[in-house]
């Protein structure tokens, strides 16, 4: 990682974490379980990739990043909302999140459901209260959100296709519609939501959406390969998950070292989407290259 | 029912289902067995009393009570999420839910998680959208809509309190705290909404307020009534489950007659906080007896 993009992640990943501490309720306050259950799923650790996207985007119009914090941590609830959801044994039943028990597994399945709940509903809460930014701004953004997390093209509707593929053989191009929608569009909204309420002109938002766009694809193929060369102990999930369970992955389609190729190509075609942005992008760019360097 | 509340239901309840069917993506729209789901579990029917009672409450101020629908079909949407998450066999297992099988009994499991999880999302996206309202009493509407499905004083909180009073003994006042939070928060949140993107000043929204916290209550101890006096079939859902599963309920608490008292006494309050508006409040005055009647 670039030296300038590892003190990002050095300042900007506790500033988001204070803000989660903050964001979310204390364990003292009634009910107790629930909100352990949230805090717990929440401060389990994660790269903080979604809030890191949202902040860097902010970062090429303001200095001063504080104001963009809650929808960055926002981000981040809408995340583990669904990492909670998706772990449920009536979904993909996994035992181990962030190198721990994952949510029902320590706090029981409703809990679990609850806590998922809940992070969802905190999510849009802590958004709508952004009062320092313009509200018809927040409105959209909120209105964008939801899209990002809903059942035409968001996270939803790949959960529901990617359930429904299971054991089915895919081609790339389904896997990659699938993970669209699934993955990638809350990663690009990250990115899209920091340059909207920073204030981006339309020609700049749209190109931070379109890298977005295409970092959102390469996660997920590094995501893919890691499950099949990484460890558990380095993942902090189940691993070879995908496969055991008959999930079609990039791997499986393209092979280890196609599926690396396909990382370069996505990060070298996402720099170019904003090669207009010039050195202000830098931040993007650097977390563009860590993502790449993960896969290897 | 009064002749006028009876023609307010007759034509609300229609455009109330009509709002709905439009807001909800068609089954056509892949993933077409999520969409089938959601619109499975809110096309059901329903009192649509949520709605009514947004729209009773913004009909104090204006005669066109169209450009308040999407914000009343919110609340049903939102409501219904609740429904099929608590329906859940880690939740309240319940098999039946507005006469027909319950939607994990109908659809699975994993897609009623996520049919609810749409809804609530789509619930949101569904407010931000009104650009007919001020923006910044949107940003508000939505804070307010989240604190009452949240984890403090809202549904959350009061369904996680629910399931851990279960084989409990409860005081009448734990009780009505439970369901100040489980049930109350959303019914008299849903007048609040009606008043304020109705404009209405502050001393006003505080009746109204006021008014929707105690129908809220006397609903629920109609519900617990019904629970305890009527069948299956009238309900639409398991009758009587609420004392299998050792939960306390008023019945229990106070007997029949002394819950259909407490009915009485909660209606009457109601409309006294309500009193100072004078005939504009007929139609929440209608609907509170409306409620009232239910349980006899």
């Amino acid at each position: 990682m670039k030296t300038e993009v590892r003190s990002f992640f050095d300042t900007v990943r506790p500033a988001i974490d204070s803000a989660l501490d903050q964001l979310l309720p204390a364990e003292t306050i009634s009910p107790a379980d629930l909100h352990r259950a949230m805090r717990y799923s929440v401060l389990a650790g994660g790269k903080r990739l979604r809030p890191a996207l949202c902040v860097a985007a902010y970062s090429i119009y303001h200095e001063d990043y504080r104001p963009i914090l809650p929808v960055a941590s926002a981000l981040e609830m809408a995340h583990t909302y669904s990492l909670i959801h998706d772990d449920l044994p009536a979904m993909d039943d996994d035992d181990f999140r962030r190198g721990m028990p994952s949510c029902h597994k320590k706090f029981g399945e409703a809990m679990a459901i609850l806590a998922g709940d809940a992070l969802l509903t905190l999510a849009f809460e802590t958004v709508a209260a952004c009062t320092q930014f313009d509200a018809s701004r927040l409105n959209a953004a909120i209105v964008r959100l939801a899209g990002a997390l809903g059942t035409r093209e968001g996270m939803i509707a790949g959960q529901v296709c990617d359930l429904a593929a299971e054991g089915q053989a895919l081609s790339a191009i389904e896997l990659e519609s699938i993970h669209r929608a699934k993955t990638g569009a809350l990663l690009s909204t990250s990115v899209w939501l920091g340059g909207w309420l920073g204030g981006a002109a339309t020609a700049e938002l749209d190109a931070l959406l379109q890298f977005g766009r295409k970092i959102g694809l390469a996660f997920q193929v590094v995501d893919d390969v890691l499950d099949e060369t990484e460890s558990r102990e380095v993942l902090g999930k189940t691993a070879g998950k995908d496969r055991e369970r008959g999930k079609a992955t990039y791997p499986a389609l393209l092979g280890i070292d196609q599926s690396r190729r396909h990382v370069r190509d996505l990060t070298e075609q996402a720099r170019e989407c904003i090669r207009p942005l010039g050195q202000r992008a830098a931040l993007l760019v650097g977390i563009s290259e860590f993502l790449e360097t993960r896969a290897n």
